[in-house]
């Protein structure tokens, strides 16, 4: 967690088909695949609308005002990976913009998580290279502090461990620990094939009070219906 | 207002031809029609672009985290409805997401105005489900709960009686209390018919200054002029 | 400053070909190429995603939720300009409609920049007239207190002349003093050529750590690397 | 709600003896009695701390920037009653100072609820006269616009209804509405006479686990213990 | 405003015996003498109640997590100063605490004005050296980055040239432009000498209706009563 | 992290003079001693100055408006430990009063840390029970979900295990890992220890400038002085 100036060049990754296939169900069904947790703040929003997308997780920890250390991640990025970027205070500078985009792109990163300000958005859109951030703000950067890559940061109220899945859409972003991966792609795959035949019931008109076997529960818990 | 385990069944809704044309004004002349009054926070935003809708409300309390009473109030929707859900303490959980929105839909909800969050935005923005909500967020609620359903409701910081009208745009949110619907589209009228001819002198070069004879009163009040 | 009541028609505005030229580089670029300087805050957001403008500021000062002065700023504007509307205190108000905008895009505006609300942005959308504000909201405004035109105001945390230039883009607003444009201009194009080899050297796979060649002091720094 | 440029002068304020004795409990455990509703938001804060009232609501609506009603609404005050001022929209303006609250002193006001700025805070301390303000700013206003006093206002989320009572103290502000007074006393009575007993058995040691009996109910939720 | 690195040592200071006299008014009365302008924004808070001061202002613009230049401007100083520090954007970082002010008040200065944090706050209190923050916290800086002293700045949302004078106690701070701190200083004198009749009047249960004669306009505005 | 219903009994405290001695350095100088990391947020703050703490955390998660295992969690305090709760949801509710604070007191915790709300502030200081908290708030919880007990938790943004060090003052807070407190303690005792001296230096009128030897450094980075 604490560690500054140290680079982890060796990390366990969660399994692959693991971290690809989580990206499917989205933020909002993972999290509650895992149990309602693992959620990082709502003011972290995407750049543009409609990515959606899962990946291991790379971590680098930077201070106020500093993007020194994204040069060193980019360089620990393996194809399938999402950088996940922790400040060390509050700061909504732009760390990140189309170069670092375009770095990060040529090294297979699927997208960047971070909780902090980015720039160039509108290029970071025309790349389709997705980002979550606390902020956009065209501020600049120095490079001259040295922070962390692939120790354990929290970012946006998450804890996020090097090789964990982060997975991210328009409802937000959500990690998922590497030992619960599997699990949690289980539970997610359970959920959403209960999910088509609900759809449809609630589509014909059916009542979640009555799917859902409410009624009673309600009844018990003292609610009472006025005419 | 803080009745609750309590659903009222019979409201009296403003008429549908007053709270169906209202909407073509927008939540801005609305809010203008009504003495400058009605309007909810401007942190209420809507999760796409474009939607401009108005109908009768339909209101739910809930509790912080707790999304039990979405599926009474679900129940109670006519078509033209749109619900209006307020929470008990400030939160911003995603209470609401595709499957409730099929329902809603199924219903005949026009639309769902909630202070606090919803989810599935992506699925909703495709389902042409409008939500005006304070935040979007994956983060699950549970159903434990009572609230109550079409008592009055603040929600973001405006009244809302059962059955008043709600108008929703890019803009923002106003709710217009049914005894003021007429006399609030007839002046909502009014003042678009007037803006025609004002937007055709503006386009032309006029300035306000002299539209609005405002020189006068300007200089009245002090203003000059330095070269 | 602080001159109430008062309209200066003479300001000096930066030369057409340095205010137009701006736009291309967007405001990061400007920003970083004055040194770091003369951002306003990250809460001015666009309304609508991809505008780029540059172009001479008309400065106006207004009072919470009055917005008068808009109408006496309006006759001030020249092609080629963009207001730039500081409040005298914390206000998200809807300042301004498409009436108004209609009226300033006649002028010659290239776009508003306010330090509060405005409202119609679905019309301003379309008419492609580009703001940048903190906020979005119906309420509507009274006119009853003057301000000034064309005094220096603060607005969004940056201090901004009449005749200085502002740039803004989807990644925010910055204000170059007139003594600075042409600098600043030559500056940007440094930058802008710089950068076309990076990002191609980038896009193959190069690293920054070896392109801007931040081993050694990094090395020199601190930094380690753990297998 | 929406009257504006309206005084009414008769209102029907909750009984003296209710309204006086709720002061006692403190706002947490009035807004518990009343079924854990009423509160206003937590940004409402004291401008000192240790005051702890209650009395009737007498309501005013204002505008941002404008303090006109102010005025107006001193007259209207009797003794013992607490003014709660709401706004029309958001505004953090310094509303009210040492001659407004020597003007109210003066009629027997014990307390301003305000969702707005106040200033003078100094002096008020020194002259005992507690407010409950979302904010404290030098900032002035004018005297420009009719709102109206004693219509229902929504004040930091909660409806007020003139006569309703108002009870503040370090914690908050809760609005117990007139007809839920009575009511309401005797649910705080009762509460707080169980607190005394609990508060010496936890006192000496002794759980709420135990004295709540809730070990049971934890197990049957699940819950386990590991060593 | 933007020229970095650069300390200026000769700066034309308001004269002190109107830079002294200014604290006796408070931010408020002085804010209004000018014509209610100046005013930093309501986020600046004391970090102990009570302190009340004035004095003319050294200037320091830093950068986010860096406080080199604190040591710099100390050098500045002279007795009867206050320190304005602006952050170049927005930062929270605790940029001053007991040595730094250890160093300030031996060389004089009144107080300081941050547009950031502080830490150390209780020791500053024992101390009685004032300070009004946006943020106070324990988070150290870094000293790697040029800034400027004695530059224009904007802190707070407000423009303060050094020399200036800044009055700041419970309520908030305001800066006087030096140009206008004479005919503030009457301003304010004969603002305060109006007060104290009219306090005695409220006092005494006459309304500010009747002393500021405002039911005559009032009535014409459209005030009406109801019994 | 994400272990849901469960209680660790067993967990390794930081011996207890290590624990102990690290509340007289204060948070500021126990995150540097740590090299600047290990901080909560600055938005937690005291509910009344000047208590400064520190001892070992049990920690506790919670769910939004639940506060069921504060109940759970007393059981596992032991004397010199510090209570860090944290939530799975942002949420400002009052999960903590007086009558916990009897409990948690009896059972010999030092202080409360809460990523929430917490309400009877006045007691609580009576009591000198200290508590660090997002927000006071009246609101009330339920008792209806499970958490968790002396698992790893975020609170307000910085990374607790059970055991670990928590030191709170007026600063704010900071979590110093157990395998970090020892060393933690010889660094704030060498800080301190050169402070003295320093102090007296400063106050004898020596600068910053001179003492730290930053003349050359700064002369070398460019600044320069201007008459």
């Amino acid at each position: 967690m604490y560690e500054l100036g140290v680079v982890y060049r060796n990390i366990s990754r969660t399994e692959a088909h693991l971290a690809d296939a989580l990206a499917h169900f989205g933020s909002a069904t993972v999290h509650e695949a895992m149990g309602r947790v693992g959620l990082m703040k709502p003011c972290m929003r995407p750049i543009y609308a409609g990515a959606q997308v899962s990946g291991t997780a790379v971590t680098v920890l930077l201070h106020p005002g500093d993007n020194w250390m994204m040069h060193v991640v980019a360089e620990q990025i393996r194809p399938g990976d999402i950088v996940v970027a922790a400040i060390s205070a509050e700061c909504t500078d732009g760390y990140f913009g189309d170069l670092l985009a375009t770095s990060f792109q040529a090294r297979g990163a699927r997208a960047l998580v971070i909780d902090a300000g980015v720039r160039d958005v509108k290029t970071l859109t025309e790349m389709r290279f997705p980002v979550w951030s606390r902020a956009i703000s065209s501020k600049g950067t120095i490079k001259a502090t040295l922070g962390s890559v692939n120790i354990p940061v929290v970012c946006a109220g998450a804890l996020v461990h090097p090789g964990d899945v982060v997975v991210a859409d328009d409802d937000g972003v959500v990690c998922v620990p590497r030992a619960m991966a599997a699990a949690t792609l289980e539970a997610a795959t359970r959920r959403e094939a209960a999910e088509g035949e609900k759809r449809a019931k609630l589509a014909a008109g059916v009542l979640g009070l009555d799917m859902y076997q409410m009624r009673e529960p309600l009844r018990k818990a003292g609610l009472r219906y006025v005419d």
